[in-house]
């Protein structure tokens, strides 16, 4: 038997990612995309000695001669071209925001002035060298590195593709997945199921788990038939680079996927892992198409997506990203087998600490437990004692 | 000068929140909107007595006769209606998922079995009552609440709609939203600035965190002109449920929207809050109309979303959230100002606590160091030592 542990299983998955190239896409639309390329200032930031409070724009020589009452020659608004100060004991109103005049170098806040009659009356002491001057080129400069290639993308940065004019932004292009349920028990969301029957689930949860990570998957059903199975699943292989099945891979009369992939020329990296739930997965490759076939319960499904899909994915697409969130058990817990134990658990933050506190289910099946948590606690195959306090890597689904 | 503090800011706004109603949507679409009924099992899960292991259907008495070898009558597979074994002494093979056969109840899994010749031999001494059934009824009752109302929707509820046959849900109507930026420093992204423009990238940042809420929002530009700002924003307060503004909400010349939604009629409900960045930030209320004017540096409108908008969202939708995430202070950090401080930092998991390292930019304007940091860290505005290992709320904005 080829049993192989969750380390193993992981570490064979990540040496077959594959490249799925690149495309330009619109800027807006890139959030959660991987970008490909290094985004550079196109200039320096700020572009131009910035005024960064509302107030008078004056040449620090004059205050520091003593004169304190300047004649307001204009106003210097934001988006408008550089004024000059004509005479070096006048001052120019300025915006935040604005290009700071041409013969001043400070800026006096409205706070401190009084204005009256055309005139600015300042009520300080000293002023500090470029006070309230966002000075050029003084936080990045022209063509610096302000987002190197390979970065996930979110809100922070859709904003520096704006400031730097990309509109559009080279990303990782993603896969193409077909997400396959099986099993002849299985109806449609919108029927009936009679007695003996159930409604079809996991490529829905499937679907919204890729979602997350923005793949848009496709989902299709086959009958639990050889034939069919084998005409449809060649298609699948040839139009699609992912195949995702949920279910037919353990050891029942009907679970046909094994035997089917292998007359198909799919090569299996392994059958097998010694960890609950999840345990029948199979995992194969046939050429650069990967194909992940979980086990049919919904909550083996659901772990073993996030525990091997998402890292796979990640890894193909260049991120840089390593699962390092761990969680503290929050009570003693016994699981005897010698397998890797997925735990459900509710999260909980407190002081800075994230608390897992089990929640136990009726097992893999029970798909209504996985709304009572939020994430699986990965327990580890080598012993059965596990006591509150210690601390354990985590795979949490839920965003807030 | 009507300067509040950040907490009772966000009081006033989670006192000003508003029901925006419900839509039923096609379930698939849901995650991440908040669910506005309750999810009752519409029958008993599981909803038959289920196999759980591939193997053979027996009677437990006939086993506890002494037979170990059993006559296999047939095949029960899943989705099948139920068979009945005949004979009590025989057997009826049986597939994880089908209805257990009437006449037997329990299931010997294939790994204890050897089959020969139409014969079952079984390897083993007691069995467990009911042993690899999952019992009709076990996980959740018929009419038992499987998600409760106001729940933020992800994958795992997905699949508990597709099984309960919830093709549509009752969610939570999404708030109407315009995006404002103002400022004549500001240009188009795609052209190129004068040297005294920048881009516009406030709006789009904004976007990017209202999406990330799931509100699709809708931007706008308004020149500097206070006759053109009021017919623009008029038509926007009826238009829109929430108007977010970025910029000229301070001091200067041209900051008009105070001014301008005063003559709206739009009732001030404060302006200037105790905190760094984000000082002048003015919010109010027209009606059912909530109007958030945040200050247009780039971090500070950031910062002000996260903070003030997202959880007025959160609470109109019904869902009852509340941000308990803290870190903490990785080093020592001095800030003088009498100021709540945002303080940008980076976040490090270790050992299920969550570390946050300062990451010190060049002020509010500083774009470029949202890329470097995944959160805002609240430092308290009665103090200015905080000390490497306290502990404090942070805002963050990533995702994985």
């Amino acid at each position: 038997m080829d049993l192989i542990t969750v380390k193993e299983a992981l570490n064979i998955i990540l040496n077959t990612t594959e490249n799925f190239g690149t495309e330009n896409i619109d800027f807006i639309q890139s959030v959660g995309r991987i970008l490909k390329e290094d985004i550079k200032a196109d200039r320096d930031f700020p572009p131009f000695n910035r005024v960064s409070m509302d107030g008078i724009a004056i040449s620090s020589d004059t205050f520091n001669k003593g004169i304190r009452e300047f004649k307001i020659e204009g106003i210097q608004a934001a988006g408008s071209p550089q004024l000059t100060l004509q005479n070096p004991e006048n001052c120019i109103e300025a915006m935040t925001g604005a290009i700071l005049p041409n013969n001043t170098d400070i800026v006096i806040q409205y706070e401190l002035l009084t204005i009256e009659k055309g005139f600015a009356h300042v009520n300080l002491d000293a002023v500090k060298s470029f006070q309230n001057v966002h000075l050029k080129g003084l936080d990045r400069k022209q063509d610096a590195i302000l987002i190197p290639k390979n970065t996930l993308i979110s809100a922070a940065e859709i904003g520096v593709f704006a400031t730097v004019g990309k509109t559009t932004v080279k990303v990782a292009k993603q896969p193409t997945v077909m997400i396959i349920s099986t099993g002849n028990e299985l109806v449609s969301v919108s029927e009936t199921p009679a007695d003996y029957q159930i409604r079809r689930s996991n490529v829905f949860t499937l679907v919204s788990l890729l979602e997350r990570i923005n793949i848009k998957a496709e989902t299709a059903h086959i009958a639990d038939d050889k034939n069919l199975l084998i005409n449809k699943i060649d298609t699948f292989l040839n139009d699609f680079d992912v195949l995702l099945f949920s279910g037919a891979v353990s050891k029942g009369k009907f679970d046909f996927i094994p035997e089917v992939l292998n007359d198909l020329g799919v090569q299996k990296l392994f059958h097998t892992v010694k960890q609950r739930p999840g345990k029948p997965f199979w995992f194969g490759k046939k050429g650069n198409k990967t194909i992940f076939a979980f086990p049919g319960n919904p909550v083996s499904t659901f772990a073993n997506c996030l525990k091997y899909f998402y890292p796979w994915y990640f890894k193909s697409a260049g991120l840089n990203f390593e699962n390092k969130n761990q969680a503290i058990l929050s009570e003693d817990y016994f699981f005897k087998p010698d397998l890797t134990y997925f735990l459900q658990v509710k999260l909980t933050q407190k002081e800075g600490k994230l608390y897992a506190t089990p929640i136990t289910g009726k097992g893999s099946a029970d798909l209504a437990n996985l709304i009572d948590s939020d994430a699986f606690l990965e327990l580890p195959d080598d012993r059965s004692n596990f006591t509150k306090g210690e601390v354990f890597p985590i795979l949490s689904y839920r965003s807030f």
